[in-house]
């Protein structure tokens, strides 16, 4: 059943014994809105207490530091940033079918708790936990801040991504004036590589493949590579590089082909303005937003270019 | 003599046929600042027009489309986010004795305007015009908003240094309630790179040196690969280099040696939150902030590194 922030939060005022669920491979909006709402519960005098299926990275481990441990037996289960009980990874099994409250922003998603307090204009759903706080009445303070700001600066990219609104903005500020470091967390958080990361993203673009005056580039992430860096790599270092042909002046069109299986290849198209991505991928039975999308081609990576090659130039104008 | 933001408003009201002038090698600030207050004296009923000693790089020619073209002499001129007259470059000779009021942001500065209004707290000077829009209640647009918007980008990398304040980002929620593309500025100024820049930052990593199980990394930019790859290279593309060493994980001190003359070296260190940058300079009598600091070292290459290492090895608390 869908509820609104203040049903949502006159429940939270209701209830006790909390446990506070992330999805799994957490990010910083599913943990932060975890460790600020557990926070924020137990200034309200409740237990609380969050589980993740996956480690926290170290660089996010900063998040957990205003919580004070609890034990008892939970009562309450409420999934954070959780857009299906699946993403919850192994802990579906165990909780899945025993949320009593899921507070999400995901615009697509499977309903699977009692109750669910979602905004689909939201950038990050660490400013549903922020609107919570609001009609709770319980005052934020320098770690609850840290939290639900690492959650927006995550989902938008440091407030550039076209999902930031006034609100996030206006957020931001309110959060702000409660001190924190936020360019070392910004820092953690956009600007820090590894080595390896460093040195993956040299042979990517080494091998990077230009067409039509650098318009369209290409980038083919096969196992051979992914296998060659894995030991220098956290599986972490290889989540958003699909974002690299893009970044290079001049290219309208920039496409990431990783290979799935042996003759299967996930394909990630993302385009400037005057192209529509969702159309090309449509072609190949994908689909996705007009700057962003996605499908998959089976074959050798060879006949997958050969197969994408054509639709490239045709967006981009440029004769055969 | 310094005036206050109503002082500045009640001014701009008073007097007319503006000339604005911005600093040379115009950045994001000091482009947005004149083109937004170009724009808000002609909505005003006021002649306007802005000038700058160099050319508008290709990926900020968008903040100059708001402005109506118009012919007349100049009477009053207003210079924007312009610390000393010196950096009006060629202009200085022409009007540096003639600028009748100074809008700018900068700490240290040097007075040279018939009247000054600077904000030391504001992380952009293109706040300051948007305080003055709202004192002369000169209602903004979207043209005016993306102005504004991309000198408080510019200036904080995004909302992301230290010089951020809520005030920021208050009035970025604030600009953004009139609509622009927000995400493709933000891609122009931060993810873009050029062919040759990502060659040079590759060639750079590929050459960084590593001390201390890598909590000391250092970059030497010598007159050799500067000039290497300056067909490659837009001037701009040097900028920003400074930053490079210290984003690798696990660095703590991140030191750019760059070549000056022969046997001249100009030093910039960035350090973590536990280490004083400033400190370090200052025993080359140099100086800075606690995190960005720089000096001036003579000697060869490899005697002033010889000359910093014991230095650097000391702050990060690592035997000889």
């Amino acid at each position: 059943m869908l509820i609104n922030v203040e049903r949502a939060a006159r429940m939270l005022k209701e209830y006790d014994y909390y446990l506070i669920l992330s999805h799994a491979n957490p990010d910083g909006d599913t943990l932060g809105c975890a460790y600020a709402l557990c926070a924020l519960l137990q200034k309200a005098g409740k237990f609380a207490k969050c589980l993740c299926a996956d480690e926290i990275a170290p660089r996010m481990k900063y998040l957990t530091t205003g919580i004070q441990p609890q034990e008892f037996e939970h009562q309450t289960i409420v999934s954070v940033d959780v857009a299906d009980r699946k993403l919850l990874g192994k802990l579906n099994e165990v909780y899945g079918d025993e949320v009593f409250l899921a507070i999400d922003h995901h615009r697509s998603r499977t309903e699977f708790a009692e109750f669910t307090y979602v905004e689909p204009d939201a950038a990050a759903a660490c400013e549903l936990i922020y609107e919570i706080a609001q009609v709770m009445q319980i005052p934020l303070d320098e770690q609850i801040a840290t939290c639900l700001y690492t959650g927006l600066a995550t989902d938008t990219g440091c407030f550039r991504f076209s999902n930031t609104t006034p609100r996030t903005h206006f957020i931001a500020s309110k959060l702000m004036e409660y001190g924190f470091p936020y360019e070392d967390i910004n820092y953690r958080l956009f600007d820090m590589k590894s080595k390896g990361r460093v040195r993956l993203e040299q042979e990517i673009f080494e091998k990077m493949e230009f067409y039509c005056d650098d318009k369209i580039a290409i980038v083919c992430l096969t196992n051979e590579l992914m296998e060659r860096h894995k030991n220098s790599v956290d599986a972490e270092d290889f989540n958003g590089l699909a974002g690299m042909p893009r970044r290079i002046e001049g290219v309208e069109i920039g496409v990431t082909i990783k290979q799935k299986e042996e003759k299967v290849f996930k394909i990630s198209v993302r385009s400037s303005e005057e192209i529509n991505a969702s159309e090309i991928c449509e072609k190949f039975d994908g689909g996705g937003h007009a700057r962003a999308a996605g499908c998959t081609i089976e074959g050798t990576l060879e006949e997958v270019k050969a197969k994408m090659l054509p639709e490239l130039k045709r967006a981009v104008g440029c004769g055969e």
